[in-house]
């Protein structure tokens, strides 16, 4: 009782590198972000540690700001929480910040709005120094009918035909406020703003703009696949190493859980 | 001699993301570029290959457009070679172009301009999605400073302190033709371009610009150093992933060898 009154919650932003790792979530025989950030919390507050992470990206996703809490006792003031973690850390895993939230507060129910970007490189000749955060794509993209088939995606659709079907999850209605596709040599980046997205919808989203910018599929593919909510052969998932979560900003209010991720769902 | 008649020299441009390898130049008991892309070769002609590389970049640089040239018997055109090394590499060595030279053309006997890049991040907490390609260095930098100490770099000097010294080398004067300094955000790049550069003097020349940009070295160290030809010890070395070599440009014109490159004389 008196341990409990002293627990305090903290909340982390984290970053990482995720080639290394099968993503967030722990699992069995499969080194996680997750798990590697648990084991270190563990070892630096001598007491067991139990994470709760915003997104659950997959293997090889990058993230520049996730989000965690956990609960600890320890007197560690919470804001240098985030250095003493970080000496701990293998180099491809960071704590950029570290604070104290309230006792209830959890990153999956507070509203929130993501930031992915989708990173491409579309040179002819694959490069060695852009392969572990783009995806190579080596055709000419028509990014202005990318851009074109992307409005089309704003708002909020039913996204069934964008994302790996799941069906535990009770509703596949997602609203994408901002699309931006930006182009700077070879290199493409696509950038999607949301208050949540399904099972690899990113990837989908990203896939489906590749075939279009490239001719192999028609705009109508985008509201075809709206409307039908059927995935077709070209709603194809782009690769895992493309994708780098930038940020979630929170809201103030609590929103249902199911409204805000379902992003790393399986 | 007749088989001598039907060799070719086939010039290679080579890109490769560094972390992996010992640097270019062939070495006991070390994986090295140059004896990765050589075996590649070996394997791919059927023949002993020697290559002659145009830059010996250190342990841990990356390069998009190394240099090198080989001669060999291979009916395979010159232009198609690239893919069909390509397609046996490592995915952190690719061949960007391939063609067929003059038989007596020499990767560091023809004078030409070379374009390296320093890349820094500044943020406070390192970057894991930055680690592989560029510098941490956690300072406030004053860009300002930075860009006038650079241009006292440019021209005609003797860069002896600005090199790690090698007693081999017949002379240290060489020319800058052109360094530029860019920011966006907390990455900062450093380019220079010159028609030959010393062992170590671009990351000795980073690391103390960055001495300069942080405010622990005056603008003198420049002009002091270039005048007594004697490394201090704000004339520090910037690690090895910040450093690119951009480009090779070649010129028509044959050049005494010393006049083109030192940078990775040991």
């Amino acid at each position: 009782m008196c341990a409990d009154r002293l627990k305090k919650r903290i909340r982390l932003v984290v970053s990482y590198d995720g080639t290394a790792y099968c993503g967030w979530q722990i699992q069995p025989n499969a080194v996680t972000v997750e798990e590697t950030l648990t084991n270190t919390l563990c070892s630096l507050l001598g007491e067991p540690i139990r994470l709760i992470g915003a997104s659950r990206t997959d293997s090889g996703v990058h993230a520049r700001g996730n989000v965690a809490v956990f609960d600890t006792h320890t007197v560690i003031p919470a804001e240098r929480l985030a250095y003493a973690i970080n000496t701990r850390l293998p180099d491809d895993i960071v704590v950029v910040s570290s604070e104290e939230v309230e006792a209830d507060w959890h990153p999956r129910r507070n509203a929130c709005v993501k930031t992915y970007e989708y990173h491409m490189y579309t040179g002819r000749v694959r490069m060695p120094l852009k392969r572990r955060y783009a995806a190579h794509v080596p055709y000419e993209l028509d990014i202005n009918r990318m851009k074109e088939a992307a409005e089309l995606l704003v708002g909020t659709h039913d996204f069934a035909g964008f994302c790996h079907a799941n069906p535990s999850v009770p509703s596949t209605v997602r609203t994408i406020e901002r699309m931006e596709i930006i182009r700077s040599g070879q290199d493409i980046i696509l950038r999607v703003r949301g208050n949540g997205f399904l099972y690899n919808m990113v990837r989908i989203i990203a896939g489906t703009l590749i075939e279009i910018g490239r001719g192999a599929a028609g705009m109508e593919i985008v509201t075809d696949v709206l409307a039908s909510g059927v995935r077709t052969k070209y709603n194809t998932t782009a690769p895992p190493m493309g994708l780098v979560l930038v940020s979630i900003e929170y809201k103030e209010t609590d929103v249902d859980q199911d409204a805000c991720e379902h992003a790393g769902m399986k």
